[in-house]
């Protein structure tokens, strides 16, 4: 994977005051670059609310800024211009200075600040607007383009490779794995998944060879010691269960309505009640398995797509078990990422173009060209391995059949965000714990044990997801760290003292340009019935992969990789059996 | 040599208002093109110094920004969009037309008038933006490429094509001649030259072979009539010369610190003190002759330097003489460019890309890639012909090593500056002098004779140098024109009265983006003696020229010509001894 060459030159003229650190007279693109611009970028969140203090409004329009630079693929490195309009504009202060100076990180492109008497709404008082260059890529002539170097994408490119086809990945971020990232803040190779983490060495077969192949080492899931769940009604939850276990095993994964069409009449929460009656703690179980399975509230999703889902893994039963057959038995002592990074170095060299999101596909008779904000591809096949809500960030020409697009617009994800909290030890196993909690009051869903005691990685996974997690997202970092570690040591930690971590991240996948949610698109009523055979459906030569489109193991890495398979073996099979 | 294609196409679209003449509803840039964007110019000097009258600011603004376009090869006819920004904008004023207009020159960019409460700073009233397209060439693979079309590259050139290889000439001005420039204001072929003028038909037996094969008319420096030698001891004068001229003799100017180094310990003032104790009119001697070779006061420059540098033109007395075998003896009729253009073609058609400075040199084991603004080369071997301190101009990969690197921040290039003063008539001569003035009083150091009295043009080139030449250039021009007609008035015309200049011109080359000074780099004390072998050293397949590299007659056209003969030898024995 070659990392981009340095696009933006800055240029200091001879005779011209000293602009470092913060600008440069002239900056200069590449050439065959091509022109990126941006809007005037103000201090509003997504919602179009405005933060009354003008240095979270810089800050904000930075992020936002950010934001815009990721749509198309590019670095701060590629911004050629910048011209920021201040309201009240204050020489002195210059407020802006630092958090600039921190967003550009040493690139100094040429600048103009523009103080201006007021902005479009009366609340703004910052703005920013960036000219980028971004850097053309010689075109390229494959067979296959694949879309997204998750790992359904690298999956479909390796059998197509190894079926003696040409074939270029092109991915949007600047690194592989989707919705697989490993983070390693400490730099010494304590990893954390702050994406997919379980795999196991049974039923997920397709994973686990992988991860043998690769030579990934596995580390079991803990679960020595007691569970922890708030209290709630035992026999009500235990009822639900076994109804739920029964419905999702009469269910066939390959034909989900032949069995189960009435089941999509209805939310997993209509289904609920209509089995348990008005049990507030039976709904209270079925919102912990929803939430920390799809990030959803069972309001949110088709009955029939809940327990299909089960069904995918197994059952209800397998699926959220931590032990031997479960959907969370092991996980990578070096982090999942290492799958998809094993991967795409099993691919021919300069296989991948990074940081170049995919905009235009357009299929012809003669042939498809696929555009990239680097880099034109000509190919005969595509596979798509984006997830299904994302398909409106390419226009596709001819433009995807209706039933299709209804599906992209219809299927959603949850929200999902693992806070990852680290410690210097394993303080909760002293309390006879194993780290795994089930909360009813929130505002964590569930915790679990992510340590990898070998290489001294200690650390809980609180899954802070569906309307708790949304509640939390709208603190600050902050402030949402505080209420995370708070609650651990509010129940884990209740027997005793709690040391304080020595770190916390996150990944707010919601927020994220190219996922836009976790950890699986899902349906809610009345949509599969509809729209079901859309789902895997091609459209021209256009193939369509990605872990929601499995049978088995779907939202896992394993139904990713069966799914890569899949749409590989589509296209081997169109172009003719292979040529090897 | 090709001129740009006209670039940005100006459009009128139907139904606008008229935009003429200041601007164009529309522009649009070349296809190929590379986008430079400029920082908001302001009325800001190189200090930061801002005047305070609006227009000063104006007139500044759009002289940075005429640098901004110099310093990657543009030209205003690049410009596609103009943004200004105006402090207490009075639609009734309009204090930026004029010099908008005059800085376009019948250009019409899009542009945009911004009128501000305030700018960056509380002293700035104006800023002006500019977004440039330059249009890209097709790359090139040649043998080498020679950086730089002065002298030094130019017969470097020469030499290489001569050889049977392929080579191309990439030149950021848009002109070919480096620092020898030659003005003609009249337009009636009377040029003056503002840059290097003198040769001579003996000892500088490059240039002037060049010269007659280029059938070039000389002229005879006029000495006929008196010098004026403003009041000084002559005799501390002629003692200091003499010890002078016997130490230089003494330096073999292949290995000048054999002998030297000791003088490479002290400035050329402390060598002048310690030979004739704290003589003023001494030092005011000595001062006179590194103004008028160096530009540079006797403290600036090493005694070793200093010596060396007259010996290379055969001593002290040879190279300051205007006499048979002078450095100053004979001048080109019309004009010292010639030789350039002369030089240039005799090069291959479309050897030479003009106004296309190279940015960046990357050498790799296969190849060198060099890019400038407007092309990229790969070749096998490079010739650097730009002035030693700017090499910083140009990133290097790898990068220069560090000795070279530091040679070129120390070697520095003085203040020269000849103010080009015409007259309808040689009224000196009347006065029974040569037009030779030697000034301890200043402002102009030296002044001489510069007429070609066939042609009518009668002139005195006054060198305004060093320390004096400093301070004339803080003054506006017209003061600075003022302060030198004054002064030849005072001295050459104390006998009469002198009439009215018909034309002053002149080139400050302290402030060229391509020279950055002139006439010579020249080493402060105690760089000699660690950096020396660094000057001549190539960096890989890398060469270096330029007149301050000659052995012989250094810092004059003869010895850039010797210098980019050296060249070109090293680059043909490396590629295999030539292969015709």
């Amino acid at each position: 994977m070659p990392s981009p060459r340095p696009n933006v030159f800055a240029i200091d003229p001879h005779n011209l005051f000293d602009s470092r650190p913060t600008f440069s007279h002239v900056a200069v693109s590449a050439p065959g670059s091509r022109v990126v611009m941006t809007a005037g970028q103000v201090g509003a969140d997504v919602n179009g609310k405005v933060p009354g203090n003008v240095e979270e409004q810089i800050r904000l329009a930075f992020a936002n800024l950010t934001r815009c630079l990721e749509s198309v693929g590019a670095h701060v490195t590629d911004i050629v211009k910048l011209v920021y309009y201040i309201v009240d504009y204050d020489h002195t202060k210059r407020n802006h200075a630092k958090p600039l100076l921190d967003f550009l990180g040493g690139h100094r492109p040429a600048t103009t600040l523009v103080p201006v008497p007021k902005l479009a709404r009366p609340e703004f008082l910052f703005e920013v607007e960036a000219y980028v260059s971004l850097p053309q890529l010689p075109s390229q002539d494959v067979d296959v383009v694949v879309i997204g170097a998750g790992l359904s994408g690298l999956k479909a490119a390796y059998e197509v490779q190894q079926a003696g086809y040409s074939c270029a990945v092109v991915e949007a971020r600047d690194r592989v794995g989707g919705k697989t990232w490993s983070s390693d803040r400490t730099d010494k190779g304590k990893f954390v998944d702050v994406g997919a983490a379980w795999i196991n060495d049974t039923n997920q077969s397709e994973v686990f060879r992988l991860v043998q192949e690769l030579g990934l080492e596995t580390v079991v899931q803990n679960t020595t010691g007691n569970k922890l769940s708030e209290a709630n009604g035992v026999e009500s939850m235990l009822f639900l269960r076994n109804k739920a276990e029964e419905v999702c095993q009469s269910l066939d994964i390959r034909d989900p309505l032949r069995n189960g069409s009435h089941l999509d009449n209805m939310s997993f929460e209509d289904w609920v009640r209509s089995v348990t009656g008005p049990s507030e703690s039976a709904l209270a179980s079925a919102s912990i398995w929803t939430r920390a399975m799809l990030g959803m509230e069972p309001r949110e999703v088709s009955a029939l797509f809940f327990l299909n889902y089960c069904k995918s893994g197994g059952g209800l039963l397998q699926m959220r078990s931590d032990q031997k057959n479960g959907g969370q038995y092991l996980r990578l002592a070096k982090g999942t990422q290492k799958i998809a990074i094993g991967l795409a170095n099993l691919l021919r060299p300069d296989t991948i173009t990074l940081s170049s999101p995919v905009r235009v596909v357009e299929q012809a008779a003669s042939a498809i060209q696929v555009h990239s904000t680097r880099r034109t591809y000509t190919c005969k096949r595509v596979i798509v391995s984006v997830p299904t809500p994302l398909y409106k960030e390419i226009t596709f020409h001819p433009a995807l059949p209706a039933d299709k697009l209804e599906l992209s617009r219809l299927n959603r994800h949850g929200y999902t965000n693992k806070v990852m909290v680290r410690y210097s030890s394993p303080w909760w196993r002293g309390y006879g714990l194993c780290g795994m909690l089930q909360s009813f009051a929130g505002p964590v869903t569930v915790t679990r044990d992510s340590s990898v005691d070998e290489l001294g990685q200690f650390s809980l996974t609180c899954f802070c997801v569906g309307d708790w997690g949304r509640q939390l997202s709208k603190l600050s970092q902050a402030e949402r760290f505080a209420a995370v570690v708070e609650h651990v040591t509010k129940t884990l930690g209740s027997a005793g003292s709690v040391p304080q971590p020595i770190g916390i991240e996150e990944h707010e996948w919601q927020w994220d340009q190219w996922s836009q949610g976790c950890p699986c698109p899902a349906a809610p009523p009345r949509v599969m019935t509809r729209l079901e055979p859309a789902l895997r459906a091609s459209h021209g030569k256009i193939h369509f992969v990605g872990t929601e489109t499995a049978y088995e193991w779907k939202g896992y890495m394993d139904g990713a990789l069966r799914s890569g398979a899949r749409g590989g073996r589509e296209v081997i099979d169109a172009l003719g059996h292979g040529k090897l």
